[in-house]
């Protein structure tokens, strides 16, 4: 049986076999770095989950995981030059390593390999890959685009938050989850219940990576505790905390949210006196819970042997108990 | 018959007619008003043409016609931003009038839609299709690199530059000839012909704006005349000139070829003098005409009707025949 490890082995090892072009090294060079960040690769791994829970062959995945992680990292290059990102994963970003017009051309051509791997999905799978790919890339655009429109206003709900996180991070999993489905022999059910799986399972994610962003061991995380209070990110413990504070809290939080401060420890530690004053920790992650209890219920939906189901829900569960 | 102004008048009205996303505003406004340059439309032009000659319903290609101008519109986008273009066709830049941000994301977004579009071509030719376009948008993506790196370089050969306008400008038109072929019902060698049929009349095409650039006239053409001296670019008859000039000419024109002046005017008549005296207009338009008559020999290659040529044929001189 495959573990989140073992799929993340094999997956890794096909990638790094990938030959990219050497020439222009302007546009190459940087796909060749990016790719070797690392990371969790969890959409692929997802994908390649997905394709043998209808008893696929997930050798005959590989290439459409592969696009999939091409076009999670165009994202990461894009994003990185729109947030001015120094660094990420400890290391220099592309716009910073070279600079933002190679970093803008070099996310295009990622963006346009991504669909080079998906167009090696077996044939009578391409129009319905195409699709859910194309639809997916539109909505992650606009996800984009609201997390940004969110950063200068003051009114954003917990809705507008969830709907956010959905098209920006969730989409993508989901799509990842539908496209292992297609590539594994899926009827229209059994894809579709995939696709809602890996949505309620972004949403999840991306909660837990608002939770760990405040809570989490910073060693292990890689990244500074508190970095989204710093950055005056709206996430859900903010949100949360918002709909649910006092009105000195609520004024407290959104004067400490509006500004840049010298002293951003003593900034993170009074953002999570209110948190846990307000048991904001405790409110995240039942929201997370239920998200991940949700992806849970469309996988039991499916119908295949819920022997098959094992690897998904052992994938599912060892997501859940991140701690980084 | 089509004419290209009627084959123009088909496409902008089926253009107009499309209703793109109005939220968010940041990412579909420019999407629209990016559109609202308007332009000569040759690739979806072309395109429709190229469905036509085997016999096809133009209102069949429309779609992927579309998403033909919106990948062109795309190019343009992300292009302005690494040239720091303040202006396009007289109207500020997207990224002049909104910022860098939201271009790169709406240019992304656009990237993206133009494979919706062309998804929409029919089933028994997707493959194709898409194989076509997404081997053409890295190409594109390679063709810009190397423009970029041109800029530095003083040792650009006029086979570099020719396979660099190839990239660049001459793969898109021949995969908008070839998806109309495709559209139309072509066969392979059918294709073929017409996707080389579209790369050498791109490769005309773009030695025709660098002779137009030097010698066109201001009002019509609708950008100063002399621009690519102005910003030094090594075009086609630059670097014809450097092949053929004295040594005194070529050290004068590598020495006006390095450097900002205050006096544009006098560098561009000076520029102009050195081409007059190597006869450089003469030796561009015939490059020009010569893979004018390459692109007309292919089409001449293909196994229809002669009188199913005439509209392409027509096209071509009349796309030759342009003074702007």
């Amino acid at each position: 049986m495959y573990s989140i490890k073992a799929l993340q082995e094999i997956f890794s090892e096909s990638l790094s076999d990938q030959q990219f072009k050497q020439s222009p090294a302007e546009l190459y060079d940087p796909v060749r770095y990016i790719l070797s960040y690392g990371g969790k690769r969890l959409r692929p791994v997802f994908l390649l989950a997905g394709c043998d829970l209808f008893g696929g062959d997930i050798q005959a995945a590989l290439l459409p995981a592969i696009g999939i992680e091409l076009f999670h990292n165009f994202t990461l290059l894009h994003d990185d030059i729109m947030d001015q990102a120094p660094l990420r994963r400890g290391k220099s970003t592309v716009h910073q390593k070279w600079d933002t017009n190679i970093a803008i051309l070099s996310g295009d051509t990622l963006f346009a390999l991504a669909y080079q791997y998906l167009l090696e999905c077996e044939r009578e799978v391409l129009p319905e890959v195409m699709e859910v790919f194309t639809r997916t890339a539109i909505e992650v655009c606009e996800g984009q685009q609201w997390d940004m429109n969110f950063e200068n206003r003051s009114d954003v709900s917990i809705d507008q938050y969830l709907e956010m996180i959905r098209l920006k991070t969730a989409v993508l999993f989901a799509c990842s989850l539908k496209i292992g489905a297609l590539t594994g022999g899926a009827d229209d059910a059994g894809a579709r219940s995939l696709y809602d799986c890996g949505m309620n399972l972004g949403i999840a994610f991306q909660l837990q990576d608002d939770l760990l962003d405040v809570y989490s061991d910073e060693d292990i995380f890689g990244k500074k505790t508190g970095g989204d209070i710093v950055a005056n990110k709206k996430t859900f413990p903010y949100l949360k905390a918002l709909e649910t504070a006092s009105s000195s809290q609520h004024e407290r939080l959104i004067s400490l949210f509006q500004r840049q401060t010298d002293d951003d420890t003593a900034k993170v530690s009074e953002v999570k006196e209110i948190y846990s004053q307000l048991n904001i920790r405790e409110h995240t992650r039942d929201a997370m819970n239920d998200y991940y209890a949700r992806a849970l219920q469309n996988l039991e939906s499916v119908r295949v042997d819920d022997q098959r189901k094992g690897i998904l829900v052992s994938l599912i569960h060892e997501m859940k108990d991140r701690t980084y």
